[in-house]
């Protein structure tokens, strides 16, 4: 029996969160433990993450995170330093049934997760003059380099090509990303079976459009990652579809990329497909691969039968999508 | 008659650039005064941008660069900064027979071009620890909006939409991009005729695959104007088609958006549109449009036919191409 926190936040992430627990009691035994965290919690109590949300999450062996409103950044890049769940694992894959630029796209986007121009370090030096602070170090990049060629290495074991693409600005930023550079193949050396290549963002940008299909596993800074994925998200169906696994060394924090979506939260038509897709990477994460297959398996028929929400073509609630990937594990 | 700096550069910039300066000469008089600068002068005298080019840039009307290979930072952020070239226009259009994510993409990344991260404040703290200094002022926020939206309004009279979106991440950088984003609405107010929408850059590199057909003039700081508008251009046929104009107050710079590309160069089967298109920036920038609509026309109905270079499907030589383009002009 795992103990997970789960988050549910704001908007929509009430709706998919629920939906994905449902799946997650079908197919295991879990312990969920509820906590608050976002907009919501920051109206009764001033707080966009309440403590008692922090010591949760450091107890449970994972966190399940769903989405927050404006409070967004104050909450997950918070949670993430405080886990230091230093590599944020973004996968981008074509499922059948869901329009992409290609079908044959799969690789997975590696963002550094701790540093980069997330540390928070700004400052008014004058009357209309601002500054940010982006900071890379060795330490840093030594391990987010090593996650993702070990990620390589078993991806490699999959059957996939065993490659590894650094992204950076290195003829611009020459010291912070001049150093990532270097590090990474310094890094490389070490994975003697597994090909190293980098490209400049702005390149990198284009190549998630023009070559999707020759990516394996990507590697980047926190906030080049950020923009990449979203990049990618859209040539595989948009944010709907894109899940994320926070991952450190003591801790694990898994979220669908997207937000809240005011927009259309309440209605019940989110799509979960992002946070079920976060719970496989999860259950990955707890080594309960065979629940994460399960899953994965009866989405894909899902999506592939057009039993969707509406974002998708389809015309199925949030709950509705959920009960056909419940009924199609079952009859497993 | 018009006295155009002319800087080829390195690898297939001396072969799209003498095409274009063919064209050019086709529809006009011009003075063009030749000037080096990248690799090879770096080569030859230890100077990727000699004094005498500097010179010439700033005694000339306009500057029409090819490429630089290893020293291209070197070489066109300096430029960018002593022209005072403070806006990046890069525009986003699907032309016919070229291959689009849509038929329909027609709009303008505008990117500030001379802070962000690209003021070269970078230092090395400690062994390991690198920073790098991220700018973003008010005046410079100031012009580059007010560009932006004059550039929204002359387009609209030529029946576009009228709407600047701003693409920022002040949710994260609430100092650096909370200013950027403050004093966007601030100048909106000065243009109650043009509708005014920002995005977080996450958001809008998606939206540049998903919804592209929505934008008329984007406007962001100068890195993720970077990022966004090599993605843009892959959106609409890829870099070999991607012109940019570098315009200040008193300067005007036009070069191709790819680099030097040593893998083709010296074959002459490089694709020269992306040249040609930024010539046609310069020409309007020189207040010649009918010049400009007579090589965009004569571009349009070679892009059409299919008479292209090898990476847009047809087989024809750089020179090919633009003898082509030149039939058609004398035909007007
Ligand atoms: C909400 C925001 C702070 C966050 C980020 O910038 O990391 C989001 O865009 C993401 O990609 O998870
Ligand atoms: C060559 C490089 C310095 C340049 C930039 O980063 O601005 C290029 O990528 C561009 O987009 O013009």
């Amino acid at each position: 029996m795992h103990k997970i926190c789960v988050i549910p936040g704001d908007g929509i992430g009430k709706e998919v969160v629920p939906a994905t627990v449902k799946i997650l009691e079908a197919v295991g035994d879990f312990e969920f433990v509820y906590a608050e965290a976002g907009d919501e919690v920051y109206k009764k109590t001033g707080k966009a993450l309440p403590e008692e949300t922090v010591e949760k999450c450091l107890e449970c062996e994972a966190v399940l995170f769903g989405a927050a409103g404006e409070t967004a950044a104050d909450v997950i890049v918070k949670l993430r330093h405080i886990l230091d769940t230093y590599a944020n694992v973004r996968p981008v894959k074509a499922y059948k049934g869901v329009k992409c630029l290609r079908d044959d796209i799969d690789y997975v986007i590696v963002r550094e997760n701790t540093e980069g121009l997330y540390k928070g370090i700004e400052a008014k030096i004058d009357e209309g003059i601002t500054i940010a602070t982006r900071v890379i170090t060795e330490k840093a990049c030594e391990r987010i380099f090593r996650f993702a060629f070990e990620l390589a290495r078993d991806r490699k074991k999959q059957g996939k090509e065993g490659k590894v693409t650094c992204a950076h600005k290195a003829n611009v930023l020459k010291i912070t990303d001049g150093l990532f550079k270097d590090v990474f193949y310094k890094i490389a050396k070490e994975y003697p079976d597994i090909k190293a290549e980098d490209y400049y963002i702005d390149a990198m940008n284009m190549y998630i459009i023009t070559k999707p299909q020759t990516f394996d596993v990507v590697v980047t800074s926190n906030l080049f990652g950020d923009i990449l994925s979203d990049g990618a998200a859209g040539t595989v169906g948009g944010l709907g579809l894109a899940p994320s696994a926070n991952i450190g060394d003591e801790h694990g924090l898994f979220e669908p990329v997207h937000g809240s979506a005011p927009d259309i939260a309440g209605k019940g038509i989110a799509n979960p497909t992002a946070t079920i897709l976060s719970a496989v990477l999860m259950l990955r994460y707890l080594n309960e691969h065979e629940m994460a297959n399960k899953i994965e398996k009866a989405l894909e028929e899902v999506l592939a039968e057009g039993l969707t929400t509406p974002d998708l073509g389809g015309n199925l609630k949030t709950f509705e999508m959920a009960e056909e990937i419940i009924k199609r594990l079952e009859h497993d």
